[in-house]
């Protein structure tokens, strides 16, 4: 079951852990310079290396637009391999909790998503999936810069580690910013998942480290674990707070939110995301308790354009006020 | 069962008829100049009078503030009856659909309010009671001016003949304005049943005659139910014409509009309102299938002021943030 439809540890604040390894094979041009035969070389390499891990294969050529985004919504592919026009593939495991893109940035991209806080677990995954790489292909590596990479921001470990949390409290109390501001100094970087500007749609945010060089592998997860720890109880101590300083007006507005999601004919993928922050929140605080972490996952992905016209078997450009009653019977359904 | 709690014809536009007469004793001065002693007098003359109708007796000197607020919400007695501080008597039926008010500003007040368009019905009702003070008491009449009553606006027939309508599509369409000035120079007053100035609160009207001399009571009743039979085809049409230019607009506001009545945890009596008035809406499209008219007919009662404390058990003094908490509560365990 994928990271969204699954419970985890934290799950009040941290929707899901994710780990991600840049690899290339040795010998072979970076993919911004190989020749289709070259990409299908490496795509018939990786694919054979893991065949052990028993991953689906997708070719992703012949994925509509609309399939690849929704695989971008779902935090499976970036969005640039999304674009993607030469050949390149997918392996998705079956439980969905792992993802190997070939030929993005770089010949490979490992990447493993489990729900909650458990990036231990996610990088053990991670790990047993390049173990098989390792085996069936020579990786590209040098003992003065490590894993070499496209891109010299990922040169070293190769490793991004990030967690997706849920701060609906920091962000009423305006806290993100400053956050965002020290963490930076200590190598991590903070971002909203969805929307511009200074506050997220959703409250939703991913925070991950911005380094790859001079830490090791452990220590980078060690730190990273420090810091999303931190965010979960600094943002309990704030949910906490609003809740005795102003029960009411937190009750009716979590209320509301939820009022509207099961109700509302239309619904804008802007609101939507305020209406399930709020209704998230009001679940954390024991306010609404007809519906759950996990269902309200589901409700997230399916509710994001392009599951939602995937799902309703509608083409890409169906117009936006269409759109928007698609989402609300997407969420009222789901919600129910 | 009382006429909020029923459904009758027209009971998509149609709340309720009423009619009302005005009755005073002769040879006793009009309330406003009778010493406690002749009230005494007349409230025992009308009470045995009325005697085989079965009424309750309710002595309205032993009610608190808050009770007799709430006999005025629900339409059984005047707001000048429940401040009247000397003695004055309710009669009430078991099945709430007669009221006859004893020492208001004339001897006899004699009201039936039936669900629906029920002009004709109300009125015999009305009839059999005044028979029956009729029989036991001699009542001031001249053949010139008909019944006399303190007020002369009520000379003649001395009865009210009146409709409440729910009008929302005429309200949104801002055809109220010029429709009541037609209809005034009709000898028909509208007025907003509920909040002050142009758009009326939950867009609830009492359509009512406001002459009472020079037409018979069958002249009175006939052209009253016309202009609300005008009144009911308006508002339909509207309401179509509505439904078929913007439908998903519409679902959406009526269905925003029950979600929020059954999930909020604080609501005004303003906002009540405006969410009743659009969820009846939603009812009379048949957009909302799970509430029917005698619930929201209820509802309503239940969320006015002082039937809300009542219930509750709640001073009359309650704070208006804990008011709003207590309407959200009762809102929604009504419409459950």
């Amino acid at each position: 079951m994928a990271w969204f439809n699954q419970t985890g540890a934290e799950s009040d604040v941290v929707i899901s852990s994710r780990i991600r390894f840049a690899r290339n094979i040795a010998g072979i041009p970076f993919p911004g310079r190989m020749t289709d035969a070259q990409r299908s070389e490496v795509i018939e390499k990786v694919t054979k290396a893991l065949s052990p891990a028993n991953l689906e294969t997708i070719d992703m050529v012949a994925k509509s637009p609309l399939e690849a985004q929704s695989l971008v919504e779902e935090h499976f592919i970036s969005p640039a391999f999304a674009r993607e026009k030469a050949p390149h593939t997918l392996l998705l495991s079956a439980d969905r909790t792992a993802a190997v893109m070939i030929g993005e940035e770089d010949h490979v991209r490992i990447q493993t998503i489990l729900p909650g806080l458990s990036l231990g677990e996610a990088y053990k995954a991670a790990c047993t999936l390049d173990d098989l790489l390792d085996g069936g292909a020579e990786i590209a590596y040098s003992e003065d810069v490590g894993y070499l990479t496209q891109c010299p921001t990922n040169l070293g470990t190769a490793m991004r580690a990030s967690v997706m949390l849920h701060l609906p409290a920091m962000t009423l109390a305006g806290q993100i910013g400053s956050v965002a501001r020290s963490l930076s100094k200590l190598g991590i970087t903070v971002r909203g998942l969805y929307g511009e500007g200074s506050e997220a749609a959703g409250a939703l945010y991913q925070v991950s480290n911005s380094i790859t060089m001079g830490l090791t592998e452990q220590e980078i997860l060690d730190k990273l674990e420090k810091v999303a720890r931190q965010l979960v109880e600094s943002e309990r101590k704030l949910r906490d707070t609003l809740k005795s300083d102003s029960f009411a007006r937190l009750c009716d507005r979590v209320m509301r939110a939820f009022g509207v999601m099961k109700n509302a004919y239309m619904l804008s993928s802007e609101e939507f995301l305020k209406l399930w922050s709020d209704v998230r929140l009001g679940v954390s605080l024991g306010m609404i308790t007809d519906i759950d972490y996990a269902k309200l996952g589901g409700i997230l992905i399916a509710a994001l354009p392009a599951t939602l016209l995937l799902t309703a078997g509608s083409p890409e450009d169906t117009p936006a006020a269409e759109r928007d009653v698609l989402r609300a019977k997407a969420v009222r359904e789901a919600a129910a």
